[in-house]
């Protein structure tokens, strides 16, 4: 059961895939990617993260290979790789081009297409029992968060600075406005209601959002997308975190304050376990 | 004369050089740059640059190598080099771990450290003789551009958009104000003064510019250090494009509105004389 990978037509071993100094990707950050969980030899809402890193991919005008071939891929790695839960990583980057220049190499340049399978790290039980803690960081990343793109330092910043306050996810706030977390979505149940920012430039349109959405609908929970204050935040019954192996944490303190009544609420408990439910296939 | 690298502490051919695709240069574009000019064996401005190196390296918590390291690397790049002007690159990153998480890796992670020298491409004549086109776009990066990481997509895509209307640089204004240029500083003679905008978290510290100011200082120009705003831009006697590679182009025109005469100025025509008299040691 190795971590495997598929470089650019060639299958080999995670840890013997390398690409060129100058490839755009680790250069510029000049690529795209997308993490897919997958349960054994099922990748989790394919299409939807095939379809999003086409979009991700058209919105810097990046040639990306067609959806046909990272299913063909996934489907050899999964079965090469054999856990029970795996994490489906695909990257595409614009390509190596001599000599380094910010302007996109001349059409024809071959992007560089990476896919690994890995062992998914399980979250702790205690984070779904307990809940766990956040902080809040007014948002510095760039304008356009909706393109799922390489360019994650201040991700990897704001996710550092949590984590040295004891806290496992930052979330990023901009001009009193919750915006999302350094790799999740953030839900927020507010008076029995279910809150979520609207999309923009500086959201990622997030798939298990829209899958919560669709679980709060047909479970008969209230929702809103609306902008959600930092007040709000604070004044929450339950704050969610939602991401593709997270699936409904709950964040039980934020900056230090307690929120709600400081234990894991109902609506994160039912969204975790639909979300698991539809994934396992037991629809 | 090949393209020649130092990586991880082996020197070979560039177009040899590779790092696993776990890197979290790779991946995060989680590391920071420099890029050097150097006139034979002779990289100018060496110290200035490996100070800003180290201290964007200290902004994000990266373990760099020492000052002394680089200038034994880069002394013996040059000389198999052997080109008469070169662009010299340094990457630090965070280097590899597996698996993918944000969060930095263990203390004790060896950064991925490259050091690569090839033929500088020169600038086109006629961009001193007759000019530049520019545009201008409002600024969507991160709030960190003060450290120079290679959290690039920004800039790739400003650029990529200015040159496919005709313009060699893209300039990034911010609410009315003048920020910098997509991998230049932006410089503005208006009513006989230099003006450039005030250092900040949105503004690279740049080298040149400092160099600039010295010159200015030095050959009574008149210059100010403080906000200047877009309509100053576009009123401005002169504009100036000024970075390692390009020491002072003049911009004649941006957004299509002429600049001045919508000829090269005095001023650029000055300062690139002198930044590349001591450039060249006549100093």
């Amino acid at each position: 059961m190795p971590d495997v990978a598929y470089l650019n037509g060639k299958y080999l071993l995670l840890a013997a895939a390398k690409v060129p100094v100058m490839d755009r990707g680790f250069l510029f950050g000049d690529g795209v990617y997308e993490v897919i969980r997958a349960t054994g030899r099922r990748p989790f809402l394919l299409d939807e993260h095939l379809r999003r890193l086409q979009n991700s991919a058209r919105m810097i005008d990046l040639a990306c290979p067609p959806s046909a071939l990272f299913r063909k891929v996934i489907a050899r790695l999964l079965k090469q790789a054999g856990y029970r839960d795996s994490s489906v990583y695909i990257q595409v980057t614009r390509g190596v081009a001599c000599p380094r220049k910010h302007v996109y190499p001349p059409a024809g340049t071959e992007p560089t297409v990476l896919v690994a399978a890995w062992q998914m790290s399980p979250r702790a039980p205690e984070d779904f029992t307990r809940g766990v803690e956040c902080i809040t960081v007014e948002d510095f990343r760039w304008g356009r968060c909706d393109i799922k793109s390489v360019n994650l330092l201040p991700n990897c910043m704001g996710k550092e600075l949590a984590r040295r306050r004891g806290a496992s996810e930052v979330i990023f706030v901009r001009n009193g406005l919750l915006v999302e977390g350094g790799s999740s979505a953030i839900l927020v149940v507010r008076r029995g209601r279910l809150l979520l920012p609207r999309l923009g430039p500086e959201i990622l349109p997030s798939l298990t959002r829209k899958l919560v959405l669709e679980i709060a609908r047909k479970r008969g929970i209230p929702s809103a997308v609306r902008p959600v204050t930092v007040k709000e935040l604070f004044a929450a019954e339950e704050v969610i975190i939602a991401a593709t192996t997270a699936e409904g944490v709950p964040a039980v303190r934020i900056d230090g304050r307690r929120i709600g009544t400081g234990r894991p609420g109902p609506v994160a408990a039912a969204l975790h376990q639909e979300i698991g439910r539809i994934r396992e296939g037991r629809r």
